[in-house]
C-alpha cells in the first residue's frame, strides 16, 4: 500500500500526476490519500501529524510525504525505514518527530536526479522511489544517520494548531498522552476543559479532547472551533 | 462495490483512514466517492440526497453513509438492506426517506464497540461493517423494524435547498416527479419558471429543472444560482 | 488507464457517478484524476492545459474531458485519437489546441443519445464511450475532419492566466518553449523576470518560470502570486 501525505491538493494536477507514475511503475498497488491538504509550506505542522496518523498502518506500507518549500534547491531527498514502514520525501524536517519517537530507524539519502523538473520532485523523484519500495526493491542512495532527519530545535509537542479540519476542529501538535487528562487549555483568552467527546459537553460549548489519532484537538459541540475561538494553523496556546 | 456518502471531505485525513480500513479488510473491492462534502451536521439534507443518488447502483452495492453530529453519544449504528442494496451508518435520520420510499427493507442494530474511538465511528465501526458486507458476510446485530429508521416528523419532499454544487446550482429536497412539471418556484422573492436544461433559457436566466438524479434543482444558465438568488443550504422556497 | 480532465469537482456527486459507470463498464481499469477543478465554463483555459498535461501519458490512455457549458444543447460530442491517445468529450473548443499541435489525428462525431440526462453527458454519454475505448473497442460515430475540432480564432499561446493552483501560482496559456527564455513578463503593472525555480529568487520575490509541464507560470517564492499580484483566471499579460 502506498499512502500519500502531501500539500498538493487532490483536485488540481499534482496528485493525479503522482498517481499516474505510481500506477505505471507499481501497477496494482492500492494508493490511499491520507492528507492532500497539509498546510502549505508548514513543515512543522506536517511533522506533528505524520507520526500520529501513520502508526495504524501495517508494516511495509510506503508513505510518500511532500511538503517541500525548498523544492529545486540543494536540500536532499531521503528514504527512511521507521519501525517497519517506509517514508520517502524531502529532508527539511518533515520526518523530525517521527524518527525521534521511533524504535528502529534506517535512512538513505537519495542521489540527485538532473532529469527531474526542479519544481516537482514529488512526481519525478519521490514517486518513482515509492513505487520501487512498494515493489519490495531496496532503497538506493548512501546510508545516513537518523539524527540528520531530526530538527533538535523543535519541541516534542509544539503548543500550536497544526490543522483545521472540515468541521472547524483544530488539531494541535500535542500528544494527549503527554499531558494530564483533565488540565485546562488556554487559547486566545478562552479556558477550555477536557472532555471525552462532543456529546459529553453542551451544544455550542468549546472543549479539548483526545482525537481519534491521539492528538489534543480543540472543538465545539455542534459548532466551529476555528471561527468561535479565532483559531488558525499556527495559533499557539497554553496547556 | 463500496460507495462512500459522507461529510468527511476528501483532502483531510478522514476519508483516507476509512479507505485504508476498507483496503485492508475488503481488498480489491472498488471504492467510489459519491459525496464527500455533504452539508456538515445536516442529516435531513443527506436524507433527501441519499435515495436520489443511490437508485442507479446495482444490487449488492454497499453504501457507507456518515453524517453524524451525535458520534460518541448513545445513538445506535444500523445496517439496512433496502431493495437489494446495503446501507451502513448512524441511525439519526439519515435513512428516513430512503426506507420510507422502499419496497423491501430489513434492518439490524449494530452492537456497541467499546474499542471504537468515540469521535470516529466511520473508521472504527462503520468501515469494518461495510467491508464485511462487501465480502458477502451477513450483518451482525439484532433485527429491528424499518420504522425505527424513519423520522415521521419530516415531510416527503422538504421545500429547502439541500446542496450547492461547484457551479453554484442548488439541489433541493423535492423530487421533480412529485410536482407539476411547469409550476413556478418562488425563492427569496424571485419567481422561477421550469425548463428542460440550461441551454433552453437565456444566458444569465434563473430557472428550475429536473436534475440528472430526479431532484428539483435551481440554476442559472452561464451563472451561479447561489450568489444570484442568495441561496444557501437550508434556504426554503414555495413550489 | 482512464484519465479524468473535468470541472466536476471531486467531493460532490459528479465525479463519483462517472467513476461508478467506468467501474461497471471497464472493471479493473485504473482511473486517474488529472484535473477535477478546471475553471468552470472556461473552455479556452482547459484547451491550453490539455496538451501540456497529457503528453507524458502512454499511448492508449483514454482521456475523459468535460468542460461543457453547452450541455443539453445541440453541440456534438466527439472522440479523437491524437498521437496514439484517446480523447472523449464535447466539441466546443476543448480539443482545439491539442489537435492543432498534433501529428496524427482521427476524429469521430458521437451519435445523439436521447436517453442521456440533458444536464449530465459526462455520466451518460462520455463515460460509457471512455469505458468502451479502455476495453479497446473501436469508436462509434461518423468520421469527421480534425479541423472541426479547432477554433481558428484562438491564438496558439493565449497571454492569459488559465489556472491558479493551491499555492497561488498562476499557470498561463503560453508554452515556455514558444518564448525567449529570459524575456520579462508584465502583468498588472509588475515586471517579472524569469528564473529556473523558486529557490533561485529571494523570499517573497515574484518571477515567472517554466513549470513542470512546460507552461509559463507566475509564482512568488514562499508566497502567493495570485494575491500578491492580483491574478485570477483570465488575467492577461504581456510577454
Amino acid at each position: 500500500m502506498i499512502v500519500l501525505f502531501t500539500d498538493f491538493g487532490l483536485e488540481g494536477p499534482y496528485t493525479g500526476q503522482v498517481e499516474a507514475v505510481l500506477s505505471a511503475q507499481a501497477p496494482g498497488t492500492p494508493v490511499i490519500h491520507l492528507f492532500s491538504d497539509l498546510p502549505v509550506f508548514d513543515i512543522q505542522a506536517a511533522a506533528c501529524l505524520l507520526p500520529a496518523f501513520t502508526g495504524r498502518f501495517p508494516p511495509g506500507t510506503v508513505f510518500l510525504c511532500v511538503v517541500d518549500p525548498g523544492v529545486g534547491s540543494a536540500r536532499p531527498g531521503v528514504v527512511a525505514k521507521v519501525d517497519g514502514r517506509w517514508f520517502v520525501g524531502p529532508n527539511e524536517g518533515l520526518f523530525a518527530l517521527l524518527v525521534r519517537r521511533a524504535t528502529a530507524v534506517e535512512c538513505w539519502q537519495l542521489p540527485d536526479d538532473p532529469q527531474a523538473a526542479p519544481s516537482f520532485h514529488g512526481r519525478d523523484v519521490f514517486a518513482p522511489v515509492a513505487a520501487r519500495l512498494a515493489r519490495e526493491l531496496p532503497p538506493a542512495g548512501d546510508v545516513i544517520g537518523a539524527a540528520s532527519l531530526d530538527r533538535p530545535d523543535w519541541p516534542d509537542d509544539p503548543r500550536r494548531v497544526v490543522y483545521i479540519d472540515r468541521y472547524g476542529n483544530a488539531m494541535t501538535g500535542v500528544r494527549a498522552a503527554s499531558v494530564t487528562a483533565d488540565v485546562p487549555l488556554c487559547v486566545n483568552g478562552h479556558v477550555l476543559q477536557a472532555a471525552r467527546t462532543f456529546a459529553d459537553v453542551g451544544q455550542g460549548t468549546a472543549f479539548w479532547y483526545e482525537n481519534a489519532n491521539g492528538l489534543v484537538e480543540i472543538a465545539v459541540n455542534g459548532g466551529r472551533a476555528d471561527t468561535q475561538l479565532g483559531l488558525d494553523v499556527g495559533t499557539t496556546f497554553d496547556l
